[in-house]
């Protein structure tokens, strides 16, 4: 589908472009709120990986060409949630992090094998019905307190465990 | 009716902490948001003033004792802009701003005779349909253009108009 | 000291004010940079408690009267790590969070039997000498995995450990 | 320089990759500041344009390939600023903003003709001596007040003007 958008990248292009420089990303945590905006629960994306297992992640997306950030945003969301989970895209564009994923490990927390992409994190509240499509098995929802545990820690890859960590701490949720 | 909660302070023991203390206050900007998160419109009080003048004002109040701060920005949406605006109250502690009310002018942009007042400001999306009570009038919605322009700022006392100047700067809405 | 100052108060009026509002007070991580910013060592400081045991803690204090955030930071770091520290007082007020100290346990990850107080919570890093006085016995530099240790976190207390990991977490070595 | 560093682009591939993707900049507010770490001058580039105006700007360049945020802020405040600027990096790597320059004017306040850019903002003190180096002619200091003022923002390009607001609001000094 990306070939055939004007300014859209080919696979070619893309694996160019990624050897040559970041690559810029979006990186979205849903979550679940009451009425006070108090987190209860963390959306996590159950996902099968090429050797079999199994993986949890978060929304993450590259930004196109003439995008903004929040139409990205908007569109990673109702890409891995459905069409009517009605996220709540921050109003600001100040993301609570930025996360540097690195193909070479350990130069941040953050690693990502095929390329150098540079992540804008939100955090973003999601009132409506979430059914995951594309590659995503489920959608799992997560108390703050299981979200930081070891168990779903070690199912999280390319430091995204960290990312969420980040994420509960910023809504004063980790403890 | 403060008078009747514990906790609580009288009119005399507020006066009292007024000159000896910093008083916490919360300001909610009320905005409206499309799909995408953008601010497309800015809520703002009318109020009469005891001089008769009319003045503009952001949703302002104190944080009781015993009350978290997410409790007390609800309370004061719900006060001022009635039961059913549908305030988003912020996923995050972190206000975007902290405004310091000083009763001497001139140390901070922001004044207030009364008393050295910390205010934690937040902006806050609503979605449903707003009836302000007790002392306000009115509240009217501006694009965020007008909010900014002279006309606006000047009907805003105390620093009020700055504070709503960094509100639209935190969202990408100050030209 | 504080009794002789006007708009300070006497610890009968502290008392009184401490049982019937939320008492402002700004937190500061003492943090040790490297020339890209990099965090590389947390100071905390060292006290020996009432009952003969060790704590270890970040720097904390009331906001006076007629106060402002950053001179209530620059009094407070001065006090505690002495007068050759040259902490650098962040440029903008916005803290990283606010951390609500509750005398009712459980309510927020923060606890002070001894009144509801509000900090703004700021990472102060300081580039000269650290001479720790008052009622610090010492200030002891960890790198930012020690400062995450449970070792460490035990030896925190009313959730001051909590709060030194959303400092982790904001300044991105959380791991 | 550019072309001959492994993952660096080459002219024609860095014009080739602006028609596909956004591309990763930093961009840094250098600012003076007082020991309260209150923000007293904000340093501004001063430009010759190939038609023959001038125009003022603040720190700005491209992340590459394999580079750390916080090292591309280093890099571009000591070719804009000099070796001996001291630049403060900011501990933290969430940005106060983001600028998001699109070729097509109006999108956002920012344009870029060349390119879609998106940059991430940060306000950098600095207590050395400044001495610009590459295209710049000098550096000149501006109050809070002179930098928001009419004639300095109409010497600003591409929404750099915005961008500086946006700066001075987040550090509580845009009245």
């Amino acid at each position: 589908m990306e070939e055939t958008n004007p300014g859209w990248l080919t696979r070619g292009e893309l694996e160019q472009a990624r050897a040559q420089m970041p690559i810029l990303y979006v990186e979205a945590v849903p979550v679940r709120v009451d009425d006070a905006g108090e987190v209860t629960e963390i959306g996590l994306l159950l996902r099968i990986m090429p050797d079999g297992t199994m993986s949890r992640a978060i929304v993450s997306g590259r930004v196109l060409h003439h995008e903004r950030v929040r139409d990205a945003l908007l569109r990673h969301l109702e890409k891995d949630l459905g069409p009517v989970a009605l996220p709540r895209i921050p109003v600001s564009p100040q993301p609570f992090t930025v996360a540097e994923y690195f193909p070479t490990p350990g130069i941040t927390p953050y690693h990502d094998p095929r390329q150098h992409a540079v992540a804008l994190a939100y955090i973003v509240p999601v009132s409506g019905d979430c059914r995951p499509r594309q590659d995503a098995l489920d959608l799992v929802w997560f108390t703050p307190e299981e979200a930081a545990s070891a168990l779903v820690q070690q199912e999280m890859i390319g430091g995204q465990g960290t990312l969420l960590k980040q994420a509960l701490a910023h809504m004063g949720r980790l403890v």
